[in-house]
Protein backbone atom coordinates (compact mmCIF):
# COMPACT_ATOMS: atom_id res chain seq x y z
CA UNK A 1 0.00 0.00 0.00
CA UNK A 2 1.22 3.45 -1.02
CA UNK A 3 2.80 5.34 2.61
CA UNK A 4 0.45 8.50 1.43
CA UNK A 5 -2.98 6.34 0.95
CA UNK A 6 -2.18 4.53 3.88
CA UNK A 7 -2.44 7.82 5.44
CA UNK A 8 -5.29 8.82 4.21
CA UNK A 9 -6.98 5.61 5.44
CA UNK A 10 -5.88 5.93 8.63
CA UNK A 11 -7.55 9.54 8.94
CA UNK A 12 -10.58 7.75 7.58
CA UNK A 13 -10.70 5.01 10.59
CA UNK A 14 -10.67 8.15 13.11
CA UNK A 15 -13.29 9.44 11.35
CA UNK A 16 -14.98 6.25 11.85
CA UNK A 17 -13.55 5.86 15.63
CA UNK A 18 -15.12 9.65 16.09
CA UNK A 19 -18.77 8.52 14.87
CA UNK A 20 -18.25 9.87 11.40
CA UNK A 21 -18.29 9.68 8.10
CA UNK A 22 -14.78 7.11 7.07
CA UNK A 23 -13.29 9.07 4.03
CA UNK A 24 -9.72 10.14 4.90
CA UNK A 25 -7.43 12.61 2.66
CA UNK A 26 -3.83 14.36 3.25
CA UNK A 27 -2.49 16.62 0.60
CA UNK A 28 1.62 15.95 -0.29
CA UNK A 29 4.00 18.51 -1.64
CA UNK A 30 7.75 17.67 -2.22
CA UNK A 31 7.08 14.02 -0.20
CA UNK A 32 5.56 15.26 2.97
CA UNK A 33 2.29 15.65 3.98
CA UNK A 34 1.29 19.12 4.46
CA UNK A 35 -2.39 18.28 5.49
CA UNK A 36 -3.88 15.75 6.57
CA UNK A 37 -7.86 15.56 7.69
CA UNK A 38 -11.13 13.35 7.50
CA UNK A 39 -14.87 14.15 6.98
CA UNK A 40 -16.49 16.15 9.94
CA UNK A 41 -20.19 16.49 9.58
CA UNK A 42 -20.89 14.58 12.44
CA UNK A 43 -18.09 15.85 14.68
CA UNK A 44 -18.12 19.52 13.55
CA UNK A 45 -21.85 19.72 12.76
CA UNK A 46 -20.03 20.81 9.44
CA UNK A 47 -21.91 20.97 5.99
CA UNK A 48 -18.25 21.57 4.38
CA UNK A 49 -15.70 19.36 5.88
CA UNK A 50 -15.35 16.59 3.51
CA UNK A 51 -12.04 14.68 3.75
CA UNK A 52 -10.53 16.15 1.15
CA UNK A 53 -11.65 20.03 2.11
CA UNK A 54 -10.68 19.59 6.10
CA UNK A 55 -7.39 18.01 4.48
CA UNK A 56 -7.20 21.44 1.98
CA UNK A 57 -7.60 23.39 5.46
CA UNK A 58 -5.58 21.75 7.58
CA UNK A 59 -2.79 22.36 5.27
CA UNK A 60 -3.34 26.08 5.64
CA UNK A 61 -3.07 29.10 3.10
CA UNK A 62 -0.60 27.99 0.40
CA UNK A 63 1.17 30.02 -2.23
CA UNK A 64 -0.18 28.69 -6.04
CA UNK A 65 2.93 26.98 -7.02
CA UNK A 66 2.64 24.59 -3.19
CA UNK A 67 -0.91 23.33 -5.04
CA UNK A 68 0.20 22.75 -8.40
CA UNK A 69 3.14 20.45 -7.58
CA UNK A 70 1.10 19.02 -4.44
CA UNK A 71 -0.89 15.40 -4.93
CA UNK A 72 -4.20 14.89 -3.02
CA UNK A 73 -4.57 11.53 -1.89
CA UNK A 74 -8.76 11.01 -1.02
CA UNK A 75 -9.81 7.49 0.06
CA UNK A 76 -13.07 7.89 -1.74
CA UNK A 77 -13.88 9.64 -5.57
CA UNK A 78 -13.89 13.30 -5.01
CA UNK A 79 -17.93 14.70 -4.94
CA UNK A 80 -18.33 18.04 -6.70
CA UNK A 81 -17.61 20.38 -3.60
CA UNK A 82 -14.37 19.00 -3.13
CA UNK A 83 -13.21 18.45 -7.14
CA UNK A 84 -14.18 22.46 -7.43
CA UNK A 85 -11.74 22.92 -4.91
CA UNK A 86 -9.41 20.84 -6.54
CA UNK A 87 -10.10 23.12 -9.74
CA UNK A 88 -10.06 26.37 -7.83
CA UNK A 89 -6.62 25.91 -6.31
CA UNK A 90 -4.81 24.01 -9.88
CA UNK A 91 -4.07 20.85 -7.95
CA UNK A 92 -2.58 18.64 -10.75
CA UNK A 93 -2.72 14.99 -9.23
CA UNK A 94 -5.00 13.43 -7.37
CA UNK A 95 -5.05 9.50 -6.14
CA UNK A 96 -8.38 8.18 -5.40
CA UNK A 97 -8.88 5.23 -3.32
CA UNK A 98 -11.93 3.89 -4.81
CA UNK A 99 -15.06 4.99 -7.19
CA UNK A 100 -17.11 1.74 -6.81
CA UNK A 101 -19.37 3.11 -3.95
CA UNK A 102 -19.25 6.71 -4.79
CA UNK A 103 -18.41 8.42 -8.60
CA UNK A 104 -17.13 11.73 -8.06
CA UNK A 105 -16.27 14.76 -10.79
CA UNK A 106 -13.46 12.56 -11.96
CA UNK A 107 -14.53 13.34 -15.66
CA UNK A 108 -15.02 17.23 -15.22
CA UNK A 109 -11.55 16.79 -13.76
CA UNK A 110 -9.78 15.25 -16.57
CA UNK A 111 -11.32 17.35 -18.64
CA UNK A 112 -9.67 20.44 -16.98
CA UNK A 113 -6.27 18.54 -17.18
CA UNK A 114 -6.10 16.57 -13.63
CA UNK A 115 -4.13 13.60 -13.30
CA UNK A 116 -6.72 11.22 -11.47
CA UNK A 117 -5.38 8.03 -10.55
CA UNK A 118 -7.94 5.49 -8.88
CA UNK A 119 -6.29 2.49 -7.12
CA UNK A 120 -9.61 0.34 -6.33
CA UNK A 121 -8.16 -0.25 -3.13
CA UNK A 122 -10.80 -2.91 -1.46
CA UNK A 123 -9.87 -1.77 2.20
CA UNK A 124 -11.45 1.83 1.01
CA UNK A 125 -14.72 0.22 -0.15
CA UNK A 126 -15.25 -2.29 2.39
CA UNK A 127 -14.85 0.47 4.68
CA UNK A 128 -17.16 2.64 2.86
CA UNK A 129 -20.02 0.00 1.60
CA UNK A 130 -19.96 -1.46 5.56
CA UNK A 131 -20.71 2.60 6.51
CA UNK A 132 -23.22 3.17 3.30
CA UNK A 133 -25.38 0.15 4.80
CA UNK A 134 -25.35 0.81 8.17
CA UNK A 135 -25.94 4.55 7.94
CA UNK A 136 -27.85 5.67 4.57
CA UNK A 137 -29.26 8.46 6.14
CA UNK A 138 -26.59 10.18 7.35
CA UNK A 139 -24.80 9.20 4.01
CA UNK A 140 -27.33 10.64 1.44
CA UNK A 141 -27.15 13.79 3.46
CA UNK A 142 -23.24 13.97 2.79
CA UNK A 143 -23.58 13.70 -0.90
CA UNK A 144 -26.36 16.06 -0.98
CA UNK A 145 -29.70 13.23 -1.59
CA UNK B 1 -31.87 46.86 -3.91
CA UNK B 2 -32.87 43.30 -3.50
CA UNK B 3 -33.00 42.85 0.53
CA UNK B 4 -31.01 39.39 0.14
CA UNK B 5 -28.07 41.01 -2.10
CA UNK B 6 -27.94 44.02 0.33
CA UNK B 7 -27.41 41.05 3.21
CA UNK B 8 -24.48 39.71 1.06
CA UNK B 9 -23.17 42.95 1.13
CA UNK B 10 -23.53 43.50 4.19
CA UNK B 11 -21.12 40.34 4.76
CA UNK B 12 -18.56 41.35 2.66
CA UNK B 13 -18.52 44.99 4.40
CA UNK B 14 -18.15 43.44 7.25
CA UNK B 15 -15.38 40.90 5.94
CA UNK B 16 -13.50 44.39 4.47
CA UNK B 17 -13.47 46.04 7.78
CA UNK B 18 -12.22 42.81 9.55
CA UNK B 19 -9.32 43.10 6.98
CA UNK B 20 -10.67 40.54 4.86
CA UNK B 21 -11.68 40.14 1.32
CA UNK B 22 -14.84 41.64 0.77
CA UNK B 23 -17.47 39.12 -0.58
CA UNK B 24 -20.25 38.06 1.25
CA UNK B 25 -23.02 35.60 0.87
CA UNK B 26 -26.40 34.43 2.23
CA UNK B 27 -28.22 31.29 1.87
CA UNK B 28 -32.15 31.79 1.65
CA UNK B 29 -34.80 29.46 2.12
CA UNK B 30 -39.21 30.26 1.88
CA UNK B 31 -37.76 33.91 2.03
CA UNK B 32 -35.27 33.62 5.25
CA UNK B 33 -31.77 33.59 5.46
CA UNK B 34 -30.76 30.17 6.85
CA UNK B 35 -26.95 31.35 6.54
CA UNK B 36 -24.81 34.23 5.92
CA UNK B 37 -21.17 34.72 6.25
CA UNK B 38 -18.06 36.46 4.03
CA UNK B 39 -15.02 35.05 2.91
CA UNK B 40 -12.57 34.39 5.81
CA UNK B 41 -9.22 33.48 4.17
CA UNK B 42 -7.73 36.36 6.07
CA UNK B 43 -9.35 36.47 9.59
CA UNK B 44 -9.38 32.40 9.69
CA UNK B 45 -6.19 31.86 7.66
CA UNK B 46 -8.33 29.32 5.83
CA UNK B 47 -8.15 27.97 2.41
CA UNK B 48 -11.87 27.15 2.16
CA UNK B 49 -14.17 30.01 3.63
CA UNK B 50 -14.72 31.51 0.45
CA UNK B 51 -17.94 33.74 1.30
CA UNK B 52 -20.32 30.87 -0.06
CA UNK B 53 -18.44 28.27 1.85
CA UNK B 54 -18.93 30.21 4.79
CA UNK B 55 -22.74 30.75 4.12
CA UNK B 56 -23.41 26.93 3.86
CA UNK B 57 -21.10 25.85 6.95
CA UNK B 58 -23.24 28.69 8.98
CA UNK B 59 -26.35 27.12 7.59
CA UNK B 60 -25.10 24.43 9.40
CA UNK B 61 -26.52 20.52 8.37
CA UNK B 62 -29.52 20.53 6.19
CA UNK B 63 -31.16 18.15 4.66
CA UNK B 64 -31.78 18.07 0.70
CA UNK B 65 -34.77 19.44 0.28
CA UNK B 66 -34.27 22.81 1.74
CA UNK B 67 -31.16 22.89 -0.70
CA UNK B 68 -32.79 22.19 -3.61
CA UNK B 69 -35.55 25.43 -2.22
CA UNK B 70 -33.25 27.21 -1.59
CA UNK B 71 -31.44 30.20 -3.36
CA UNK B 72 -27.76 31.23 -2.57
CA UNK B 73 -26.98 34.82 -2.90
CA UNK B 74 -23.36 35.83 -3.25
CA UNK B 75 -21.88 38.96 -4.24
CA UNK B 76 -19.53 37.73 -6.74
CA UNK B 77 -19.86 35.30 -9.13
CA UNK B 78 -18.78 31.96 -7.74
CA UNK B 79 -15.27 30.07 -8.18
CA UNK B 80 -15.08 26.45 -8.89
CA UNK B 81 -15.22 25.20 -5.29
CA UNK B 82 -17.79 27.17 -4.37
CA UNK B 83 -19.79 26.55 -7.83
CA UNK B 84 -18.99 22.83 -6.54
CA UNK B 85 -20.58 22.64 -2.97
CA UNK B 86 -23.58 24.25 -5.07
CA UNK B 87 -24.00 21.59 -7.24
CA UNK B 88 -23.06 19.13 -3.97
CA UNK B 89 -26.30 20.23 -2.89
CA UNK B 90 -28.17 20.73 -5.70
CA UNK B 91 -29.17 24.26 -4.65
CA UNK B 92 -31.15 25.49 -7.82
CA UNK B 93 -30.76 28.85 -7.52
CA UNK B 94 -27.90 31.03 -7.52
CA UNK B 95 -28.21 35.07 -7.51
CA UNK B 96 -24.71 36.79 -8.22
CA UNK B 97 -23.86 40.06 -7.53
CA UNK B 98 -21.87 40.71 -10.35
CA UNK B 99 -19.18 38.63 -12.62
CA UNK B 100 -17.08 41.63 -14.01
CA UNK B 101 -14.40 41.29 -11.50
CA UNK B 102 -14.47 37.92 -11.53
CA UNK B 103 -15.83 35.32 -14.00
CA UNK B 104 -16.69 31.99 -12.24
CA UNK B 105 -18.33 28.76 -13.01
CA UNK B 106 -21.38 30.06 -14.33
CA UNK B 107 -21.38 27.98 -17.46
CA UNK B 108 -20.74 24.72 -15.61
CA UNK B 109 -23.55 25.47 -13.45
CA UNK B 110 -25.92 26.39 -15.94
CA UNK B 111 -24.99 23.14 -18.15
CA UNK B 112 -25.89 21.18 -14.73
CA UNK B 113 -29.59 23.24 -14.55
CA UNK B 114 -29.05 25.71 -11.75
CA UNK B 115 -30.74 29.15 -12.80
CA UNK B 116 -27.98 31.40 -12.36
CA UNK B 117 -28.92 35.29 -12.07
CA UNK B 118 -26.46 37.79 -12.32
CA UNK B 119 -27.30 41.41 -11.02
CA UNK B 120 -24.31 43.22 -12.36
CA UNK B 121 -24.25 45.46 -9.37
CA UNK B 122 -22.02 48.37 -9.39
CA UNK B 123 -22.03 48.77 -5.82
CA UNK B 124 -20.09 44.71 -5.66
CA UNK B 125 -18.33 45.82 -8.53
CA UNK B 126 -16.77 48.81 -6.97
CA UNK B 127 -15.75 47.23 -3.83
CA UNK B 128 -13.88 44.60 -6.02
CA UNK B 129 -12.29 46.47 -8.23
CA UNK B 130 -10.87 48.57 -5.17
CA UNK B 131 -10.06 45.10 -3.14
CA UNK B 132 -8.12 43.89 -6.07
CA UNK B 133 -6.30 47.30 -6.61
CA UNK B 134 -5.29 47.28 -3.35
CA UNK B 135 -4.44 43.76 -2.08
CA UNK B 136 -3.61 42.21 -5.90
CA UNK B 137 -1.52 39.69 -3.77
CA UNK B 138 -3.88 38.52 -1.58
CA UNK B 139 -6.63 38.37 -4.44
CA UNK B 140 -4.63 36.13 -6.48
CA UNK B 141 -3.87 33.79 -3.65
CA UNK B 142 -8.08 33.36 -3.05
CA UNK B 143 -8.70 32.53 -6.46
CA UNK B 144 -5.99 30.17 -6.81
CA UNK B 145 -2.85 31.91 -8.60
Amino acid sequence: MDTFMQAAIDEARQGLAEGGIPIGSVLVHEGRIIGRGHNRRVQCGSAILHGEMDALERAGRQNAQVYREATLYTTLSPCSMCSGAILLYGIGHVVVGENRTFMGEEQLLQSRGVRVEVLQDASCEQMMRDFIENHPALWNEDIGR
